[in-house]
């Protein structure tokens, strides 16, 4: 991420607490970010205003500091911060498109089953937000880069690749591009919300557990069907050609482990199966892997 | 649409009967179509090897035509094909976005009680496929737009974003653009892909009409609340501004007549309410209405 001049925090000098609504987030520049700078009042106490946590980070994080009449300006690095958790297969797909990127974010875990996802969270000078206010769905991912704040997976994407151009998603070629977007609206539409945690959860409890299996299988054989035939003209080493692109960042948290998890037979997509094999060797894959992440479960 | 010289259709020449893999699309240059060139070998008994819905289509749709040894070359302007269902929202929401950007179609009625979307379509030079080679989710709306068969709403839109300037679906401006981003795909993700037929059919069945109201509820008023907070800060007239944006073209078709349909009340809704009120005086939107539609059942 490149670090450059963007966006004044600014606090109001005169109050020891300030309500959220004091904070007041602009941009000077709309397409760059990264850098910050925290406008406070100071006194002879020092930094007033700000409570302890902020300072800390303010310390961690201080690339410089000017001195204004009564003001401090305290210029930041802020990472990305990622709203993630290890069950959501969009996390994991945010995950991958990020390390190949070579975006340095901070991982956020959101904890599905304690409800985590209603309740406040910590991100600096925003205080203990709810985390609907980040993303009002409720759902993960979730990004707040700069000052942008931002959630669904596509929409996350979409951002990505705009603002960073780094290992580009969407390739050049014209079918190429268009089998990626298809791809990934088909897993986006119509295989992920299908598999979503509360579907699966209220199938169960209204149909039973055969039910949620052939629920399971029914979905995913048909998106894969779908996406076996779709990719077939297109693939190489990944799903449309030799470099991982948009499709395979969706594709990817299908292909690792979930078809054995819901123990479903994969021998009919052979294509789908070799880039599973072809996934798990990737780096940017690997490590972004469910078991890889700060908030899965040890035991 | 511009006509411009892009893909030759080629048939084999010495064949009467040729198979579907005797037809051969390919592309002269990528970003240019509309204009189709057919080859066609001609003996002295005339079109050898065109069934008598190609020679009428040709004799239709003919622009000019070249003759070199022993070819013909026809040169044909051949509308986008839009397979669509007047049940379908996506395709609501592709129809919308094909008249806002002045785009002449084919209306292709896929009938989805009739289970049309697994049957043989007429389309020309493809013969009689099924339509599953056009979508292999079997799902509409899809398009045929020269050489490029694509599926998907999301996919479709950001095809024919790129390819099809006119009034522009994407904004400029960081914020708003993020805003029509996430807002499609919330619609796109968690929202249409819960309330398809299929689903409402399957939560009837297994749990009765009831628990198929509440669900329908459920999602519409969690993905509502979440709309009306994502886009309060940034809608005008319609949803983040005064031009019909990516937002609006997903958003129309479920708040036009479709709280109605599902006796969803509104009133917790003020700016979606008001939305709806807007688009409807739209008519780039009346016309795509699903009541406008060749398909719509007249009794």
């Amino acid at each position: 991420m490149v670090v450059r001049l963007d966006t004044l925090v600014r606090y109001t000098s005169n109050e020891n607490n300030h309500s959220e609504s004091d904070v007041t987030l602009y941009s000077e520049e709309e397409n760059t970010r990264g850098l910050y700078v925290h406008w406070v009042g100071i006194t002879a106490e020092g930094e007033e205003g700000l409570t302890e946590e902020e300072i800390s980070y303010i310390y961690k994080n201080m690339l410089f500091y000017i001195l204004r009449r009564d003001r401090v300006f305290f210029g930041m690095y802020m990472k990305m911060q990622l709203y993630s958790s290890y069950l959501s297969t969009p996390s994991f797909t945010i995950r991958i498109a990020l390390t190949l990127k070579g975006l340095d974010y901070e991982h956020k875990s959101v904890n599905l089953f304690k409800k985590e996802q209603f309740s406040p969270v910590y991100s600096p000078f925003l205080q203990n937000v709810e985390f609907l206010k980040i993303n009002p769905m409720g759902y993960v991912p979730a990004i707040i880069d700069g000052d942008i704040v931002l959630a669904d997976s596509f929409a996350i994407l979409l951002y990505l690749e705009e603002m960073y151009p780094r290992h580009p998603l969407i390739p050049c070629d014209l079918a190429k591009r268009i089998v990626n977007y298809q791809a990934a609206s088909i897993v986006t539409s119509s295989m992920q919300p299908l598999l979503r945690i509360p579907v699966m959860f209220y199938i169960e409890e209204k149909a039973g557990l055969d039910e949620k299996i052939s629920w399971v299988h029914y979905y995913l054989g048909k998106c894969f069907a779908a996406l076996e035939t779709l990719l077939k003209d297109h693939a190489g080493k990944y799903a449309t050609g030799d470099e991982i692109m948009l499709a395979d960042v969706y594709l990817a948290p299908f292909l690792i482990g979930y078809p054995q998890q819901y123990n479903f037979d994969m021998s009919k997509f052979p294509l789908l199966s070799s880039l599973g094999d072809a996934y798990i060797k990737v780096p940017a894959i690997e490590n972004a892997m469910p078991e890889k992440q700060p908030d899965f479960p040890i035991n």
